[in-house]
């Protein structure tokens, strides 16, 4: 069973979580992206010290962990973004974390993982339940668990961004942002970018064949991804369900999303090494491969979220050096 | 001949470029890093419009020329960095651009200039003089010579980024900058540098055999690299001999630099691909590398720049995806 807590996340905790994360890391560069012409924004997650957004929600849940339960540790499961934004937090909080990951996660972020200091263990991405086994050994050990989307800290962390961005384009005399294009995978980001900004437009994008929040969507309920879903690049959006805590707000404020595939996101991984000079993992660079696909709206309310930058050099360089 | 003017470069230069830059492009991110246990500050110029630092210098000359000299246009010489900044203002402000540029310059700087609407004269580098050629044109058509590094305007633009590190460190709530590590070709953002924070220590860092601003620091006089000069991965940084309105500056306010090595620089571009996410030419990597290296000192007071991310896509695969 996986843990739950009856904790809603609110626009309140998000500007709390904000505070919070103001103090240990700078925000991200928001920069101006030309797109066929159109003027939009791309907020740069993958400049973040572990390389990805999970920084936010890893350390304003860990943060808020009660003094008497940090030194049981924490338990997160996850394709490695998460796991270094958990493992990140607990090293800098003094805390033991253990790590349920996919066997074939990338290597550079099992490697990263371990740097921090943190423990894994292996699953099986299809055949096992990451979320059983990091529950299991938590009731063996009293360590908290942190799940990657469906935890109200979790959400109200991820939508830090969003208050980022609302910030920055203040500072530039821009109006609020209007739209938020944004990877999803378990719905983590998506969620706290709604709550962040209640009044923008919030477009999940997934890979394609993994598009279960967009046919929940349109379903009105939770459905999973099939049982035998295709192969893709995005290890980092490879959630198999949302949870009710993330779809309760994408479903009162998301749009359907759209789906890339992997040969958009090859061209959005070209595209920001050429022309933006940013390193964008498959997963990272999802959004972007939907504007550049034409397959969302932009405009210079649009902020294309590049939410993580986690890929191993072999795969990058075969991606950078084809023209596919 | 090289045309020059006897106007010299001065902190109000500076800062009224730094005025002029800010209308037209957001500060580059001020990011903190740790090296080997120490806390300093990247300066990300590649993430600039053009990919580098250049847009700095291209933009506070070309918007000061004379309304009656701009139909006739400018003139630039350059591997391919001052090219697109000087190409980028040009097509801003309506101006036809000619870049005179060497016949190895990587292809993805050629073709970003030739996109931004310039004229591409070749030269061959170590056989012709491109300034030569560059004063040539401008007779024949009576075009504006911009200069890559020796003009006072172009000096007083690549010093904004000194502007901006001040005002990003003093938004931070941090002391005004004490040290910046800084690539150096022909001197002129260094120069512009020391301009910009007069209390700073600059240091220029140079590939190995092209060290002609640190012999020239030492002799007190300026030298030039030999007449044989080894092969550098550094393209931006190849050039034969600073001039006197840098080295006046640079005379007074730089250590002697230290030199890089190709293998120190493909350790630097690897450590900015894993580590920052961050995608970043030979010559835009010399001041990381040399921080990597330990070469220079580095503190909470110190910036790193890393002044440019243009490269070809299998060249830089080839870095990435190898380990020497």
């Amino acid at each position: 069973m996986i843990p739950h807590d009856d904790r809603k996340p609110t626009i309140e905790g998000v500007l709390a979580a904000a505070r919070r994360i103001a103090e240990i890391v700078p925000p991200t560069p928001l920069l101006p992206l030309e797109i066929h012409g159109t003027q939009c924004f791309i907020k740069a997650e993958n400049l973040q010290p572990v390389g990805a957004f999970k920084i936010r929600g890893g350390w304003n849940r860990l943060s808020q962990i009660p003094a008497e339960d940090m030194a049981r540790g924490v338990v997160g499961a996850s394709s490695g973004n998460h796991a270094q934004g958990v493992a990140w937090a607990a090293k800098r909080l003094g805390m033991p974390a253990t790590i349920v990951m996919p066997n074939d996660a990338p290597a550079v972020k099992a490697d990263n993982v371990r740097a921090l200091g943190a423990t894994i263990v292996p699953y099986e991405r299809l055949s096992e339940d990451r979320d059983a086994i990091a529950a299991s050994l938590c009731e063996q050990t009293g360590a908290t668990f942190v799940h990657a989307y469906g935890d109200s800290w979790v959400i109200e962390g991820q939508g830090t961004a969003g208050v980022e961005v609302a910030a920055q384009r203040a500072e530039r005399g821009l109006p609020a942002p209007t739209r938020f294009v944004a990877p999803c995978g378990g719905g983590g980001l998506t969620a706290g970018l709604a709550l962040a900004c209640p009044e923008a437009e919030i477009i999940p994008v997934e890979p394609e064949g993994w598009d279960d929040v967009t046919r929940s969507l349109i379903a009105g309920e939770i459905l999973s991804v099939g049982s035998n879903p295709p192969s893709t690049s995005c290890d980092a959006l490879q959630t198999l369900a949302t949870r009710p805590i993330n779809f309760d707000i994408l479903q009162r404020r998301a749009s359907p999303g759209v789906t890339v595939t992997d040969r958009d996101i090859r061209e959005a991984q070209r595209f920001a090494f050429s022309r933006l000079k940013l390193v964008l993992e498959p997963g990272g660079a999802a959004a972007l491969a939907a504007a550049l696909a034409g397959k969302v709206p932009i405009d210079a309310g649009t902020t294309l979220i590049l939410s993580g930058g986690n890929v191993d050099a072999q795969g990058f360089a075969a991606v950078i050096g084809s023209a596919d």
